[in-house]
């Protein structure tokens, strides 16, 4: 096992009902500035609730953050927060409204270019606004962690950065708040953060058993819930498992003294900023072709995910290894979601594109080992056709 | 799922060598405690590598702490607080040493008389001192919950209280501090760990999925790795896994939305309270015993942990979990402890004597269902005969 840190000080209120304790979690007098996205939260009742819960602070509302925020988007948030001097930061929505209000929180407080806090991947960020989120869907894992993702719309650059400073100080997570998501947006969270969990753990072994157990548990937990999920969306049980699942997933734990992968997120990104994408729809497709790619070296963690996840009873580490991957993939089909570029409209001259995209953000040794180069990139890219 | 809160705000710092990081984690010009037990640090190294890292503070020291740490210890240690106008307290040991940390620091603040704080269960506790911990043995959780036990010699009373203010700021982790820790408290500390574990685990189901399998994976570690700390006492993996399990074991992530038992430990507190037997020997007598008396309720439970953990083969409900039962007492007794009471001397004398004082301090209500009443736990003392 590896050294490490682990420090996650984001308090989680878990449970129906509970976005009524935004009473208890915001200070009194707070000027508050509640973030959302594309206003589903006014027809399902999401709002009014949160609203109801905020008598006791003065509040203004941001909308219109779409899905892969936009810098740009942000910016005029951050204006609003000038404005009004705004002090509490309150993202109620999913992994998009989070990652754009720690974006916000930071840039309110940096008196510089904002871009630099995407430059420095969170490096020049000294200060935020305090964030709050009440959590709509259950995918990125971004209510409990310091991590932020960003579109600038006009380069298409899609980037990330991290800062303590952006941690949420709580996260209100009611599973009833995830009933009405279409299936689309299960399907894609089911992905993001079952891949969350791959990122983490089909690398090569490190003897961090705990981490180990963990991961394949949130996998089995996944797998079983989440095709429950489409089918019986009303079912607060399984909506409960997959959104502490997809928390658990990336909110430090399982990094802990263990090898990150990363490479299907870091390509999967300039997918999504070239051509827009959904996130899971981008890592769908690159975990297949990654595996397949580097199954030799991955070879001894795919035969324990396929043995400990998916009860594969053959012998052969290999026919092991690919039947974990294929088995993955036809999970993910199961979820609604695509696994090739192809099914998307996209074909070989993407591939040019991708990897000239990862050439400009200097993300040229990608994985566990640091060995995928974009060359690397453009076979994966080949295989994921 | 049950709603809950979740919320650990304590720092680890895990691994080899990082007892030196210290020097980052105390503010410059701290008047420093450090606390420890029996003395075994200042032979094995550990004290030396304190002190070192704690060139940038003044630091004082108070040894001596017993195992189930006396009440009455812990005033002195509260004079010398305030003798030394001591400001920050480190706790360098085992969970006797940390929980003695934990009281000295909220006793160092407190004006009125400092067993309010136990008699409150620490309701009366407002302040304390920052405590931050070097953890030399792996059992209790102690160094990253807010928890603390307490035994006030005098009158044999042993007792708990909890209070964030008493959460360590930081712990440090360094697997090799165990190295040369007695076969005796290793045993102690994994039946500790792997009971901690049970308690939130064998009760009844709640549907909590990733709650169960974390469960699940910590047992099955705690299992594999525990026999080796007795044979391969400089395994670091295994330290570390064993380490890094019993930390995750009570720090409030088993505990979210589901029920907790704890009979075991209110029970085997008594029997050290009255007659001195280590924590770890109370609940590898109490655990079986337990379940032998609430088959039909935990039956479900039982039948769970003895496929998903033993891997028990049979169909019948009631021989799987009565196998599971004889299992775990089977893993007790390798790890070189025994589980019954005549095993340390005690015959029915003691059965009175422990329920008068439950009833003394009105644990009249044990257990998940709250229906383990005083004289339940006389039939349950019988079996453990």
């Amino acid at each position: 096992m590896n050294n490490f840190n682990f420090w996650n000080s984001t308090k989680i209120i878990f449970g129906a009902g509970e976005i009524a304790s935004l009473s208890n979690e915001i200070p009194a007098g707070a000027r508050v500035l509640i973030t959302y996205g594309g206003g589903s939260i006014k027809k399902n009742g999401i709002f009014e609730q949160v609203t109801a819960a905020l008598g006791h602070v003065t509040w203004f509302e941001f909308g219109g953050i779409e899905a892969n925020p936009h810098f740009e988007t942000c910016i005029k948030a951050v204006d609003l927060v000038k404005t009004e001097q705004i002090d509490f930061m309150l993202a109620v929505g999913g992994g998009s409204v989070i990652d754009a209000t720690k974006f916000i929180a930071a840039a309110s407080k940096y008196a510089g270019d904002p871009w630099d806090i995407i430059a420095t991947f969170g490096g020049a960020v000294t200060d935020a606004l305090p964030v709050g989120c009440v959590l709509t869907l259950a995918a990125t894992g971004s209510e409990m962690n310091p991590t932020s993702v960003v579109t600038r719309a006009e380069t298409q650059d899609k980037l990330f950065f991290n800062s303590e400073h952006v941690r949420p100080k709580f996260s209100i997570l009611d599973p009833k708040t995830t009933y009405s998501l279409p299936p689309r947006q299960v399907g894609n969270g089911v992905v993001d953060s079952f891949v969350h969990v791959l990122e983490q753990y089909v690398t090569f072994p490190a003897n961090a058993r705990v981490q180990d157990r963990f991961a394949e548990g949130l996998l089995a937990t996944i797998i079983e819930e989440g095709p429950k999920a489409l089918h019986d969306p009303e079912n607060y049980d399984v909506r409960a498992n997959l959104m502490w699942s997809a928390t658990m997933a990336l909110n430090g734990l399982l990094a802990t003294g263990t090898p990150g992968d990363w490479a299907s997120h870091l390509i999967g990104q300039e997918l999504t900023g070239l051509y827009g994408l959904d996130h899971g729809q981008t890592l769908a497709i690159m975990i297949p072709a990654i595996w397949t790619y580097k199954l030799e070296q991955k070879r001894e963690k795919l035969v324990q995910y396929g043995q400990r996840v998916w009860h594969i009873q053959e012998t052969d580490p290999n026919l092991i290894a690919q039947q974990a991957i294929e088995l993955t993939r036809e999970f993910f089909e199961s979820m609604g979601v695509k696994t090739r570029l192809t099914d998307y409209g996209l074909d070989e001259k993407a591939i040019a594109e991708v990897v000239a995209k990862l050439k400009e953000h200097q993300f040229v040794a990608l994985g566990e080992h640091g060995d995928i180069t974009p060359e690397d990139a453009a076979e994966i890219l080949k295989l994921a056709l």
